[in-house]
């Protein structure tokens, strides 16, 4: 396609969208991509950079001359840029702000003064705000001219003249409405509305329940400060779920399929390593009930499967937990009703599997002593297990301590140890028995 | 607040959004419900509806006269009525379409014949089309005319007189256009689109990708049948997320806070017996070794540490590749490419490990031969269970079989049974030297 044919290649990308420029990008040859960046305009520029992965953002900077660079920066919506701009060291950052209008660069450095993964940090300027004591017409002609920032919008936001959000007006109400009529007579002054300081995940939650296109974003003066789009917010749920099942699997931050083999595995060693010493404990209990071992080897037979169950379950109650509260606000009321669900799940499951396993203990080993000690050990563990699995991530909750200290596997291993103690613990007491 | 005043409250809720409508209706009391019910205008009703869990929404149904149910069934959007119809019954369902409008009754039952979780099923017709031949007045004028179900509209799409999308015009564009230009004049021609059978979870990932906040649908003779709006794809997000959560965990399929006991644990049952029984198999290797284990009992103690780390690196892998999935297209190049990465992975962690596990056991055990069978054995158990945790789901991947197959317990017992194989059999090759 590229021919050096400057003339042609313009026209063919004219209409392409940005994850497309992208895409080609991508897959040019190192050697063309020069060239294919200079064939772009700036507005493509920008475009294509926001489309792009950390990493491949940085390498196009370095590509550009500096004023280019400044002048693509400037065309970037500002939330993109904030998120590029997080991911590079001060002076860097300094560097690149430097040759940004003293106007950008201060809105910038605003926006990077929220921490991240608040409101404050996703939220971006592409909408239209009017004056309550503006007209209908006088609204519409705004509008008109900051057309290029209303792609994602449906609505304007209405400002007093202090620049506190009182009201919104919908692109529908305006046309409906006579063009002399006054906006604060038309809007609608009960404004969904979220914190700058606010929790992604909250927003995200707001955005789903509400079927809103964009959410705008305050001070605590109720000063109108951005709006955040639903296009960022797709992004923050793929990545909340992404932490939840970093959480479970503990399978260590940011692990994609493009990942180095020695970072992948120097991020998941933290946590295996960490395990591998909680499995020695469980190995120092075995140790310690040597004596039953050796009178009743038998015993062994049954140790992988009650730990495997007890850590299973545990699993399945964390799994049921971290999925629920991030869709879910509970006050300490409905986490006593969950806790109470769990026990009655526990104690169910425990009673079939415990049956389940006297029945399996009795016809293989012939001794109805070590099918009772065997399957009153899974009731036992079972039960304990579930309930691991369920208040641990509670608590840690409730407390405002971020759960991610609660993994998956940790909950396993916890509940090995525990399993192990039960197990043990139950056939020492029946040992002159089970001999 | 409702002290039976009517005109009062009526004022009040008028600028509710829906989910407030539904929080309203949750919170009341049983016996307030069908008060409130009859105080909601028709539109108000099916925004409530709309907002509901499907329990709910049964429970309104029931509350409302069949004709105010038609009424309210034909406001609502049709996506929306398209999945609470799915929870019902067929006789049911053809009771409420008989209820309907003939026309309204006929496009329902075009949508239902798309499968679930496709784009046909999650679509709706909240979207404003125009002829290529239209002049922008003429656009604009149909937009006014059809401006209610503008809310969530950003585009025009274009369609011919075969009704086929050929185009897309931004609101943008009709603003800055003359008024009697063509509309094929000043539209792109270049439309992302997708087809009615596509998966959700991939309409998914072009929505992300594109930030679109309407894809419209088409037949297979490009036809233009509808549209998927941002706020679906939100849902379908958290629940894809869901369902991977579901996988990793084998929690069993939609367990949530207000499951009853009994149907979550006999949800959860299912696969717990599966699991019970896989590990009744790695007891029965372990009796199959009973010698080796009787001669030396030490033997007993790293068991758990070794099944354990061989499952949580299996999980690991695991949730990486499912995660990667739901945002990549792998062919088998990147197929191969990643088991590579994921085998130098396993190799990097089983050494570390394997060193670690080799130095615990000489100072606890005081052996180094004990210490060298055991690292031996991490290094080659970890290789394994992170190949195990990899391959598997990428199989099913490939052979389009449903991933929900390989789900985290069941590979997590699948790496028990092989490193409990992988240890023993070592074991027993070293074993004059162990005792």
């Amino acid at each position: 396609i590229k021919e050096d044919n400057k003339q042609v290649f313009e026209t063919t990308i004219e209409e392409l969208q940005p994850y497309d420029l992208a895409q080609l990008y991508v897959n040019f040859p190192v050697s063309d991509r020069n060239k294919y960046l200079s064939y772009l305009s700036l507005d493509q520029l920008a475009k294509l950079i926001q489309a792009l992965t950390n990493k491949e953002q940085l390498e196009v900077l370095k590509a550009l001359s500096v004023e280019k660079t400044s002048q693509v920066l400037e065309r970037m919506d500002n939330d993109d840029l904030v998120s590029l701009l997080s991911s590079l060291e001060p002076d860097k950052i300094k560097k690149l702000l430097a040759g940004l209008k003293q106007e950008a660069s201060d809105m910038i450095q605003n926006l990077m003064k929220y921490p991240p993964e608040t409101a404050g940090r996703i939220m971006n300027n592409q909408f239209v705000w009017i004056y309550k004591s503006y007209t209908v017409r006088e609204a519409v002609d705004k509008l008109k001219h900051f057309a290029e920032l209303a792609e994602y919008l449906n609505y304007l936001y209405v400002i007093d003249d202090r620049k506190r959000l009182v009201g919104v007006v919908s692109y529908r109400d305006l046309l409906l409405a006579d063009l002399f009529e006054k906006i604060e007579d038309i809007m609608k002054t009960r404004v969904v509305h979220v914190d700058a300081w606010m929790d992604q995940e909250k927003v995200a939650q707001l955005i789903q329940r509400y079927e809103f296109v964009t959410m705008p974003v305050v001070k605590e003066d109720q000063t109108l400060l951005g709006v955040v789009t639903v296009d960022d917010i797709i992004d923050v749920v793929y990545q909340e779920a992404n932490e939840d099942i970093e959480k479970l699997s503990a399978s260590g931050k940011a692990i994609d399929f493009t990942t180095k083999p020695l970072v992948a595995a120097s991020r998941r060693l933290t946590w295996l390593i960490l395990l591998l010493f909680i499995g020695i404990v469980s190995g120092s209990i075995i140790a310690s009930f040597e004596e039953t071992l050796d009178q009743v080897v038998a015993l062994a037979f049954f140790m992988p499967m009650i730990a495997g169950m007890t850590g299973n379950t545990g699993t399945q109650s964390l799994a049921v937990v971290v999925r629920g509260l991030t869709t879910n606000d509970l006050g300490w009321k409905q986490v006593i009703k969950l806790i109470i669900r769990e026990l009655w799940v526990g104690i169910i499951i425990g009673v079939a599997c415990g049956i389940l396993i006297f029945i399996i203990a009795l016809i293989w080993q012939g001794s109805a002593t070590l099918g009772f000690v065997i399957g009153i050990s899974l009731l036992c563990t079972l039960i304990i297990g579930t309930l691991a699995g369920t208040i641990i991530p509670l608590i840690l909750y409730r407390l405002n301590i971020d759960p991610a200290v609660a993994s998956g596997p940790l909950i396993t291993t916890i509940n090995d140890i525990l399993s192990l103690l039960i197990y043990f613990g139950i056939a020492t007491l029946f040992i002159s028995k089970l001999m």
